[in-house]
């Protein structure tokens, strides 16, 4: 057996006496995954590394929690994304149908519900109330930021709510949160299972493939694109300019582009552009306009975060001093419009922000489908113990990934791959928008 | 028979020599209409008037242009409306196809596309060309506001390209622009008929039951209602804030409201209201996020002006010194925050404002019925020598109805009709909200 | 006063004694409709008759009914449609929300569930039980057809569950059993007010611009007419053929046909033609395949029953020995293969019947504003103490029409009108496919 | 360097002379993949096999064909697929922007566009002729079944018409046409690179873990399954039966089933089942409708063909006396009606095929983004001079595939599967529904 690398490995809490309840209904122990079985996590013949494996999600044979006395808990934490109300079902529906569970605690407005002051009690969820949540958007639970400064307080009262399991859905600093609790459960030798289901619209997660509501994201991103290419046409010197979610990678405006092909320009943050100078964007676009007429630009909203840190008109300072950066999507709007109105040129710039839309949608079936598997593998992962860790997906298997490996850096759009020269090829846009005149540089 | 009411008369370019082809196609004068079918203005018993009734729109028998020789023209003016492409569409294959005419000149970017110093040639629409054009939103003209500054230049261009009739597609500035056109050309003795073909996506002129893209526009509406009620039941104190189309009357943003059921304020410019003082608006708003946690406020771009014109910190001046007011939406977001950040109340308020994913949709199939008709009788009227007039819809008839008469006055919501009513029970907001408060009314 | 004429006229239980509640809501009576207010049946300023008038819908200040006390039914009959949840929804929230009454009683599947024998005990509606219910298709309540075989059985059902006022939403059949519950109960003496709303998703119904579920059914046809459009145009000869409803009517199938403008030939029961022979259908289909390589056609349920009826082969007989006509759409199938397998031509033929995903669609949200409209207006009605009417809509105004005047005809397409001119336009088939072939004719 | 299993080993017509122009573009040769970089097969710690891996897709920094001298064709055969313009479209882009090449020749109606018999010249497919196609669905080519009974004569065709590349999109019986092609032009020493893209609507190729328009496909089936779920409920004693496509894998059935959770019973070809005897698929059904009142079945088209087999009133002969198996959706509704009737239990059966509307239907963005990359992969694939081979996707990479490998075996849900299990949670029905009644089976 080859020894797995420490970042690749799941932690338990303890040994599993608990036969499941899957083996009566399914009559057969073929349906159980070992803890043994794993994935490569680079699956090239010239570059797997036998100890870089990941777990194989699924239900195991024997439990840790009894089933008939387990108190399970989920909340969702962030900003919404399609997808989080099936989430929910699904971890109610596999903990009730499958193990026989009667119900999930369902946690209030994220983990501000975890705090007693805040007086939000949580829901009890069974198959009844969730039955068809998944045909609206966002979260029957709520869902807020933070909430996570006293960590202590909120492990407090998920003993005291007899909880032995938490289901995280959140992105990024709600893993972290995770994480924190797990740890502060240990501490105090708690037997707390803490699974966190990744959510971020971004897709930007290392080491997972997809996460869920990125596929609703990026299809409903393609309407607005639409939009603008049809209000671009529409009048003379037409600019559409769209801006789409993406805080630190361009995932979604990405696959939005290459998926519509109406794009002319596309910025993300992995791609660093200026927007003035010889051969920056703006030069290009007028280019553009004079050729065609018309253009559409799509923004991830995380585009171009340096050219704004250097621009102090696109700065605030927020009550507590701090620098606060303008929206790139309203900043390249300003800048569009003072660099023709030099020129005496009038444009039409239709500025479209589609972002609450978006998010707010129902899963589409392909994101229901996935949200239905990632619950179930959840709740399987859960039961036989597991702590500390995510349901990830690579190579097409559900996988167990620990949450520190998952958080310890972002995945990007990469910019010498094939996927991005696809997008670029669909945009017509050059390789890169970098000024060549020194002046704007330095 | 009845002396017609001059308002509601329709002026003609003169005798009619040419008999309709549609004659020998259909081997039957049944077809046709007579100028002397007119329809009630008021159908109601106790109220109707013989001498205010609307000519009937349809196919005349005898042509006042000879279909082999005439030169028709359309040109698309102001923002963008669903539909824009199904009438261009409509008149082009009514012109090829029932009257035998070639091609239909199509004027670029509105009024402006007929000043020769623009360089905009106009295009050669035939049916091949616009076969498919239904399937997108905008207009493939392209579209501009104004251009109506120099009268007499237009009519000199529209004379020197030979056409002898506009179809003009647009609002209020462009019907105006229509009846100018008219005098100039009649003061000039050219023989050119003008016939309006009314768009304004907030179906707000008057004598006309409904103007086309109004049933995509609250239609499309809907779905931003949604995703404001999914963002505010999201998150703690969730405010859905959606600003929709609607400089003067609140039709788009009453009957998407009325529709959906999720808005529990709407806020439209023919019902004043406080946002300040005791019944003031945001005093509503704060009793209902008390109760329920959530509120979602449906905004008509045109509502509360008189305040925006009262607060001078909502006004900035523009190039010129004028007063340039805000954006009630984000006015009102605005003064939402200050409201509750005064009580160390955390709301979370999402703002949506779908203006150009509506306007830039493509029409549904109801609009596209409606706008084939429309094209359809805006040839038919044109073919037999009227002139000065658009075509419009009365009690589930097309009408004939002068320019100026269409224009005299705008079309509102009644707030005294039961439709109002209706809307005010499927939100429960009160009959009004202005405020009680001397100090705010003073 | 003119006299109305007895067709028109709206039957009332007796003397209204109590004050609407809506007097003290709104403050004002301007909100109220006098039975006096009447609307031309005809609006031509030549051919109006001021005896045939409609009474005008709308609240009424005195009501028949104590709103504390009186218990409505609502009852769904016959084939889905979109938007009778929609109806049910509304007639429950204004019966409670501005009439103060508790709950509506739900009859379960039709008239079916008055028939004590079928054990079917209603639901009691209240604003929380049918809040969402508008966002799902069907009718919650189940529907079904027949069940008025036993009249007075019905009658003593709804008596004995102390029932004031029947809503019956269905078809002719449903609407004709209303009035019959009507006869019986005024011939007990039992004061039941019965209303009626009409369902008819082909739109059927004289003296009715529009019935609901219209708008949603034929923008979903469009859908289907694409989808045969997209088949016939991917295979050599092909045959795209689209069935759709419309029994004795054809408002769906030509008002998609216009709206999409993809069919090459549609039949509908109004307008005769024949299969074979020459000029018949086959013939000219044989010629466009041969100029173009590809045709769509859509057709009524209702096209050609006189065809079907003559050829036996298209004849089964039921149980009973009844002549079970064939579906007109599978026997076009088989006799356009028939055709041009005897010219060993082949033809590639899809057929498409949509019927069941048109129907169970939700409301579009024109057809969701039209249904709460309904809704409230049938209270209204119902609250004063009218019986034996139905809620109509002529001239864009909300009438009230007795039974019998509703079901003494049907609603067809006008084969003369412009509407079907266009619709033949938009195909570009022969005004007629009747064959000059003697040998086929007689 | 490990040996590569001969199974997974990718022909190649010769040298490679030419250098991609893909390298002037890009500045960088990190673009370009070596075909010695290779995918595991199975990516499993414990399974993996070092000669069992794929070739890698992706641009080649030498190319076998000049660019400027090379002619391509495309040709799309057998029933629709949502993404097919996509794919076409995505070939002449790649073809013309990426290498420059003029034009794509695309065949005309299948392979039966190779028989000069035919008549049916190619299209001269560029960017300007492709630019919008992927917003339509189907194929602008045309498609057509079979046509590969004289492989001599279609390659002396490709031949003649001087054709370097043949891009064959279509499902098993094309890739073994093209495999024959391939052949044939071996064995006549005429350089020709055949590249297939596979196209299964229901994603049953075996090494692929998904092919194009199985998304799409899968997501449209979904709205046929809620209009069967409200129908079901809309009726006393309702069923609602929808056909999916799915002759030999339920893929599309048993997706849609997991995405929707509307579905009570569903039927595919993989897991064997008895319509009748005890513990029969009509013995549980009958259960359920005494429980619930009502059902939703889902039943892939090649499910039960056993059945189907056995009973004789099923088949039909056809003009050569072949067995004509019937259709298993009629066949389950004739069968649910004779049982019923049997017992005097009225019920109301609504089948839905719903098959032509959904593979008629335009990709949607997720399908779009994946064929515009398979058809990258194909010109690059060409370009190289690789040939008898398919573009796949394994472990989220794009590979390439021997095309007798793709088509050796079949890819069929594994009803052992954790996925498999998840359906039939999401259903409730038993694991199985064979019969254990033995004159049933015997």
């Amino acid at each position: 057996m080859v020894e797995i690398n420490k970042m690749f490995k799941i932690k338990s809490l303890g040994e599993r006496k608990y036969i499941s309840p899957l083996l009566e209904k399914f009559e057969s122990n073929d349906i159980f995954i070992s803890d043994k079985e794993r994935l490569f996590y680079k699956p090239f013949l010239d570059k797997y590394d036998e100890t870089e494996t990941f777990e194989l999600a699924g239900p195991r044979e024997y439990l840790y929690f009894d089933p008939k006395k387990v108190t399970p808990a989920i909340v969702t934490c962030g900003g919404l994304s399609p997808g989080l109300n099936d989430v929910i079902r699904s971890v109610v529906m596999e903990s009730h149908y499958r193990y026989g569970i009667k119900h999930v605690l369902g946690i209030r407005y994220g983990y501000n519900g975890l705090n007693e002051e805040n007086k939000l009690r949580p829901l009890k969820l069974t198959p009844d109330k969730v039955g068809n949540i998944h045909k609206q958007g966002g979260t029957i639970l709520g869902s807020s930021r933070g909430g996570t400064d006293d960590i202590p307080k909120l492990v407090k009262t998920l003993k005291k709510w007899g909880v032995d399991i938490l289901y995280a859905v959140g992105g990024d600093g709600t893993l972290r949160g995770a994480h924190k609790i797990y740890e502060e459960a240990e501490r105090i030798d708690y037997k707390l299972s803490v699974i966190g289901i990744p959510k971020t619209i971004d897709n930007d997660i290392s080491y997972i493939q997809r996460t869920f509501g990125f596929d609703t994201a990026f299809s409903k991103a393609v309407e607005s694109i639409s939009s603008a290419h049809v209000e671009a046409i529409g009048a003379p010197n037409g600019i559409g300019l769209v801006k789409l979610m993406g805080r630190h990678s361009g995932f979604i405006a990405a696959t939005a582009t290459l998926a519509m092909n109406d794009v002319n320009y596309i910025l993300i943050p992995e791609s660093p552009f200026d927007i003035e100078g010889k051969n920056g964007f703006l030069e290009y676009l007028e280019t553009r306009l004079r050729r065609r007429g018309h253009a559409v630009i799509c923004v991830a909203e995380g585009a171009g975060q340096e050219i704004l840190t250097k621009d102090e008109s696109s700065q605030k300072r927020d009550a507590s001093g701090n620098l606060v950066l303008a929206d790139i999507g309203l900043y390249l709007k300003k800048k569009i419009k003072e660099y023709f109105n030099k020129q005496n040129k009038k444009v039409n710039i239709k500025y479209i922000d589609p972002s609450y839309i978006i998010r707010s949608a129902p899963a589409n079936p392909n994101d229901s489908v996935f949200c239905i598997l990632l619950g179930q593998h959840a709740v399987h992962a859960a039961m036989s113990g597991k702590t500390d860790m995510i349901i990830g997906k690579w190579n097409e298997q559900f996988t167990h990934l620990p949450i520190e490996l998952a958080v310890s850096k972002r995945k990007q759009v990469d910019i010498k791959s094939s996927f991005w020269h696809s997008v670029l090829e669909a945009t017509g846009q050059p390789i890169n928008m970098l000024s060549t005149d020194k002046n704007d540089k330095d």
